[in-house]
């Protein structure tokens, strides 16, 4: 392997297409040879949990890291539902869809339910659960047991605070648990329109994760539980699940440095953490791409607030830009064209972003 | 956290207790903002494939990254069983005792066998698969479908090369796969003793795993597959339980460093991997205390040739030792005494080992 | 318990209200006390099986009697399935719905998709088979691993001799399998708009099960798999599932009297089997009815040409029904009205539905 | 299938070799027409379930009517386990051997402990959960969530009070729930050493379930639940394992005749009910043939004071025997010989017992 080669192609692609935020590997070489204790009792973890759960105003919290998307969605999903339970979720959830049936694989039904923008509503989901319980034969069916959704969505979409609040306001009038994925969040949380806050999350939510992997982390998702032991022995599901890391100290470096201050702030209660500073430059960048393609008159597919940008381009374009720029195949159109996927990150870099633009 | 305050105690109570070898780190650090594909198609995953493949003599192997030792023999041992299927294993194996049922999780009975010194005997398994197939009612039982092992054990003893030729025969004359579990490899085939090559494992095994997360890296094991497409569609097996990294890279940057030449050598056929280095250096560290106890007049509590030592104490002993050294506890001996265990690694510093002996 | 207080009304709810076709209990009584082996290896279940393939025209058929359909389909789908993969079915489809999510506990995913009228077609199939593999991503999605349909659907509706080998060429074509769900395949069979015979069922698909439960059996059905060891190891899957009757023969006498000729036929070639007449009898009472309902004004809520008739009524009519009459509910539509079931089946005593015409 | 031709032999090989007790039968016979709703809330289960519950002494009881053994078994441990716990078993008992992993294929580990005759005692069931709690490590491991015990054992043997009552102890100490299988409860309840009532077992356990299948039954287990709604949501759970009876009544009236006053006794208090005259008549046989076999001077294996009966052979008997009688290989000894079962019955005929103690 020779990493000279690497294309000269700017690279669009994805978020998790770098390594990680360089802290993160500073931190790393600083702390290598200390010797810890395992499985995410050591110092850097239950330092990482007492920032996480002071950012989410959730002093009560049970925080765990574990590596991946798909495994916290499983072990989370898993370990809150009875054997009698699915899960609801929209029908492009990233549980509906791309995670190769882990949910299934489990014992369990992903009661996928339609959607608008990759979001669902308070009315569907109240009508999927009340529809339930007036149905004659509910006995004979799968009980809507979770609620799942994505803040920002597949789509790069996000709840507003209001919605939020009404989705989570169903979910407890039918005793039912509100469970978020924030694979994105940290792109989420930057993004302008958002009114959606960590302690909100902790408030309206009885689990959600912050996503690291997608986030500045090399991997990791911090699982937040607001209301203690609300998953009894979640310990030894999580090892179960295979989600344990022996050297947990890993997954707890990485969150305790994007949960501290970023750096070039003088240390104050208004400094922002490290995690938000990622998320505005990915925003920052998408903001002013954003601009740039409505100025040069490109088709925006639909509209996305964070860190992914949609085009619906021809043949003639989608030509030009592949053989200048690494963006994502999102789909092919019935009529002929394609939408492209165009994403920023934590690692954008501002000069790309102008070259990026120059191109279009 | 103020990791001034790491204790000044001597440590030696596992093999997973600091970061990763300094080479890795480095690695990571000079390919932090490179861009590469996700999901283990990127070209440090290649190479590290390729580099495992050649050290295997396998050139047809799959080979996967995956991330801890528990997931990784739930993935392997899930998808290749049949669900009337079960796996024999050592009624002290690592699936048997301390993966908190991630086996039946899946939905498949851990064959518990008598061991000796944590081994399996090829007539014990012989016994077994000839039992089953020799009840009357063997349609009403559970089937063996593979046979596990660890090299080394979780007692740090070895296989020789003789007995496990002969439980690959014995699991070949029945068309039961073999899977050896080598959470620490490394410290195996580094022993003296040791006749057990990779490319022995490769040519014997049906499925193998090179550990690296007790082996110098922050976390990571290499599942060798020597036959290609042994187990189909293991891609989307690895998905579903959520064991496969986004950043795939992250893993394969570590096997590539493992397996690549060690530093200090003259590059030729006949330099040592890194992964060779790394236990020799664990071995070496155990073979000086092991004399040191037995000059000293310790209790061996069983032979173990590996790093790790276990030592026979009693209570005035373990005062004193635990007093200044970070070891672990093994078991309490109904005479009262307690068992020790002394563990070396890949991080363990030569000067410690001077400390240590002068302290036992 | 005083059965003399059984219920006035005239009993049109369903198909599994009463016990056994009256031959059955004889049968039982004839045999009560030979002694027989168990787990269905006894002389009336090998009985039953070559009867079973006679009239499949499949002679090297596997032939296994479980005991309920939820049973037999969770059984049939988890043992042909690997767990990478997910059955195809109607979205109304029995499997999707009302079986508690037995398919999902037993690791799978039910890939649900638009039906008419109960049915897929086989576009619709064709398209979900070849859009999983042309998705770029496919391989962290659910792959389809066999096709689910009902015959007759949950509807009542019967797929043509032509719907079927349309089908099944597309589930061919993708080396996916076949299944066909025949709870109430005796209504189908016998049926005069229907042209797909029980060797056609056999020569078309890859497993099916001729439904005892609602078709004249106390319980029992019956699953044939045309070829000979298409699933491997099935007894003993059979057993996992709790499925396995320790008393196999009771099973096995009850589909050898309904696979025996009807009595009061001589006993020839086209004698109809005790199966075909009870389909005969439901069917007939259906047609009587449903032309009644025609003459008398009723609206029809969509056709059905099997042993259900479906009604849509106000509410004045719906009390007037349902004072005289056992019907089962169907649904409640949004301008208010009511759709309810008449059903018929193997016990529909012909002078009860001469009373049930002057009602409606 | 000529039955004219049935062996000749005289049968004593097992217990569930026949129909059912004769006024089985002839209730399927008196209520065959009937109309009754399905799934077990018809009139039949209702009074069967007032009737179990009258004999249990347990007015508040939850009882179900399932199909078999093992599906009982799997359906009533995989709904009070918790994913992270496993089931407590005699490593002979029938989950532990018997049952295809039907128990792993939920998710549970068989946590399987030494036994004596078939039997756990209290002291190593308190060993086992206390060495759990006192394991540094436990968290790692599967938790015991349940035990399972089996009246009479799989060899035949019973539980004391003074042994369940123990055993029942150890259990609520620990808050770990405790089942028992009593597949053959019958044999037990009718043994005149026998000292453990169903009273006793309602009182003692925290779920039971009184066999049918091998007592007199076509089929069917009824599980009793003393404390109602300690499974909640158990009928679904029941229908997604497989085990619901659309046509719930065949098994209803099956216990509603076993659970009546047995016929020719005075309708009195005192009068036994049909399913404890079905054991008396197994026990008296088995009774007599006991002393013939002493009197004979043939090596009893083990003493079994129920239904089975263990002798051991040489091979000139073996031949002897078998060439009269249908017996049950138990298994070959090391030195040669061979221990035959014999098994009594419910359908056990005075007259075969007559002629067998003359083979003898």
């Amino acid at each position: 392997m020779n990493q000279n080669t690497a294309p000269a192609k700017l690279f669009f692609a994805s978020d998790y297409m770098e390594g990680a935020h360089p802290l993160i590997l500073q931190r790393f070489m600083e702390t290598n040879l200390l010797h810890t204790v395992g499985y995410g009792t050591d110092e850097f973890s239950e330092s990482a949990r007492a920032k996480v759960r002071k950012a989410c105003n959730a002093p009560d919290a049970d925080v765990y890291f574990l590596v991946g998307g798909t495994q916290t969605n499983a072990t989370v999903i898993g370990s809150i539902l009875r054997p009698y339970q699915g899960v609801i979720a929209a029908e492009t959830g990233h549980v509906s869809t791309h995670e190769a049936g882990a949910i299934e694989a489990g014992g369990h039904k992903v009661i996928a339910l339609p959607q608008l923008n990759g979001k669902l509503d308070a009315d569907t989901i109240e009508r999927c659960i009340q529809g339930y319980w007036d149905d004659a034969n509910h006995e004979h069916m799968v009980m809507p047991g979770l609620v799942y959704i994505s803040q920002p969505t597949e789509f790069g979409t996000l709840y507003s605070l209001e919605e939020l609040t009404k989705i989570s306001e169903t979910c407890r009038k039918h005793d039912v648990p509100l469970y978020v994925d924030g694979a994105r969040l940290a792109y989420g949380l930057a993004c302008k329109q958002n009114d959606v806050t960590l302690p909100d999350l902790a408030r309206l939510c009885d689990a959600f994760y912050i996503g690291g992997t997608k986030c500045g982390a090399l991997f990791g998702e911090a699982v937040v539980l607001p209301r203690h032991d609300f998953i009894p022995h979640f310990f030894t599901l999580i090892k179960q699940n295979g989600a344990l890391l022996a050297k947990g100290r890993i997954a707890g470096i990485q969150f305790e440095t994007l949960f501290s201050e970023a750096p070039g702030f003088a240390a104050s209660a208004d400094a922002p953490l490290l995690y938000e500073e990622i998320g505005r430059n990915a925003i920052d960048a998408a903001d002013r791409i954003r601009t740039a393609l409505v100025e040069k008159g490109y088709e925006i597919s639909f509209e996305c607030p964070t860190n992914q940008l949609f085009i619906t381009v021809d043949d003639t374009q989608k030509e030009r830009l592949e053989a200048l720029l690494e963006l994502s195949f999102w789909e092919k159109l019935p009529d002929g064209r394609t939408v492209l996927r165009i994403c920023t990150s934590w690692a954008t870099d501002s000069s790309d972003v102008d070259k990026l633009i120059e191109i279009l």
